[in-house]
């Protein structure tokens, strides 16, 4: 018999295929090659990007030349413009506004061919430095309510180039599943005067099926309410509310987390496509107390399909204790 | 620049590319193949599935057994069981159920090869009969709150057998996205006394340009607040709170534009795989000249990446006025 399982923190239901579930081997390889052509984020190629916003680069290197570990940059083809004011109005019933944000691009290393599993543990953390620094400096332009930090891996994650990379979205608004997570966190710290991620925490940490790694800051386990197979949350044992507050001990540890986990997926799950979405409280949010900021690590197995778009629940054919397990050998 | 647009029913934003409008031939088709072995949904394979629920066919001919039009069967691996009572109970700060609910499949015709838009038009009629018949009938089961009635075709967006056929999932609780609808709907109705969607047929019909069909009963149009490229919604032009509720005369028309509409997307698409999903209302609702039933067809062209995953956004790189106009011609 299936399970439905409710999430404590926005109320989403997912069944759960607890008869027949899937394993790592049951899930069908999407063949999906990049495009070719010479890849902009290369050494040598930086005169086909923007210019650097920020770089972590060998002492007396100059500017968009070879010589740097990570490099940030605004997006060729931004979805969002940094120019202009937020205009908005009406159009009929209809609202819209100019699409001005920023939408940036962090070049994790100058090898083409490695993936955050496969850099020395210190250029991840540079790596995670820059995410901190692009964040906070973005957070500063007043226009921008909320700054989205996500990797896609793989084109059937969505990749367009395969060099590997991080994205950056600063929007004039706060998305919708980021409100829809703040106010379920808020309604639950209302109720219980405790925050709800430090209450998983402790639950995870007490029942243990499901956590993956236990570290000195950070625990990653498969979510009880998993929406997808071998769905996998970091998050900081502490409260804390936003990505940038980590201390230089939490971003070390971080950084031999995030690249211990995505060697474990490549292992069990033969490499798959995936996202990542840091997600964080929005600056000048009130209630602190009641957020804590994880990262979501979403292999790409399944293909969402009319139950999912028609409910905004899901169909999960690895029950979270059953993935943890394979993700813990 | 690109364009934000709010969904006025969910509060859903969107970002169009009205810069770099992608056109029919800028998505790349993915060629993913359903595994082989014999149909159980073709003609003399009966034994394979189980037992019909409801069939149309023709006069004298035994149950599971050739000579039926369109067939209506249990799921034979469901998400959800139709045994028992709905059971919750808490785990700590979770919840969960057991998986109680119904998963049935209407076979659409006894051709493999032949979809909905290669069917007669009174064979669609007799589809959409049935669909209305498995809704009704289910809804008399007080355990289910809500029936979604879907469609995947294609293996990417999520098919796994090819034989046309569409799924109704019978749940014990009104999913998310549907409640999200409804509050929204109800909260318009609330502040303007009329029906959103109503509204949006109206400024569609003035505007003209997202409009793909404009037929006695239904129109059909790219929506303002897409969602992905070429998605299209089938609205009933008379307000009308459930899908059940179409008389006669309603649901002729109704099969000549869901079929023309899908033939109107094979041209211009190259056949893709796509989803619709019928969203109605569920039963015993309240303020039912607040919501208006209709059926959302979103083509798979592109894939959900992490912006969609983080944030509930989209990126949309094809303006629906651009989408309606390929359509139309």
């Amino acid at each position: 018999m299936a399970e439905l399982r409710k999430d404590p923190i926005v109320g989403r239901w997912v069944i759960i295929d607890t008869d027949h579930p899937s394993g790592p081997q049951d899930f069908e390889k999407e063949e999906l090659a990049f495009r070719g052509g010479d890849c902009p984020f290369c050494y040598g190629n930086e005169a086909l990007t923007p210019p650097e916003i920020e770089v972590i680069r060998d002492p007396n290197t100059p500017a968009n030349k070879p010589g740097w570990q990570v490099r940030a940059i605004a997006n060729k083809f931004p979805a969002l413009q940094i120019e202009g004011d937020i205009e908005r109005r009406g159009l009929g019933l209809y609202d819209m506004s100019n699409g001005t944000g920023a939408h940036e691009i962090i070049i994790q290393t100058p090898y083409h061919h490695k993936e955050l599993s496969d850099l020395e543990d210190y250029e991840v953390e540079n790596v995670i430095r820059m995410y901190c620094r692009r964040m906070s400096d973005l957070y500063k332009d007043t226009r921008f309510k909320y700054i989205l930090l996500f990797k896609n891996h793989g084109p059937s994650a969505g990749a367009s180039l395969e060099h590997p990379h991080t994205q950056l979205i600063a929007l004039p608004m706060i998305p919708k599943n980021v409100q829809e997570e703040l106010d379920g966190a808020f309604a639950y710290f209302a109720y219980r005067e405790r925050c709800v991620f430090c209450d998983i925490n402790r639950q995870e940490l007490q029942e243990k099926e499901r956590i993956i790694f236990d570290g000195k800051y950070f625990l990653v386990f498969c979510p009880y309410v998993s929406r997808l197979p071998f769905e996998i949350w970091i998050v900081p044992k502490k409260h804390q509310d936003a990505f940038c507050q980590m201390n230089n001990e939490q971003i070390q540890e971080l950084a031999r987390t995030l690249k211990s986990t995505l060697q474990r997926i490549n292992e069990v799950l033969n490499h798959p496509a995936y996202n990542f979405i840091v997600h964080t409280s929005p600056i000048n949010v009130e209630h602190k107390e009641g957020y804590h900021w994880h990262i979501e690590i979403i292999p790409k197995l399944t293909r969402v399909a009319g139950f999912e778009w028609g409910t905004g629940f899901y169909i999960v054919p690895t029950p979270p204790e059953l993935a943890a397990k394979h993700l813990k050998q």
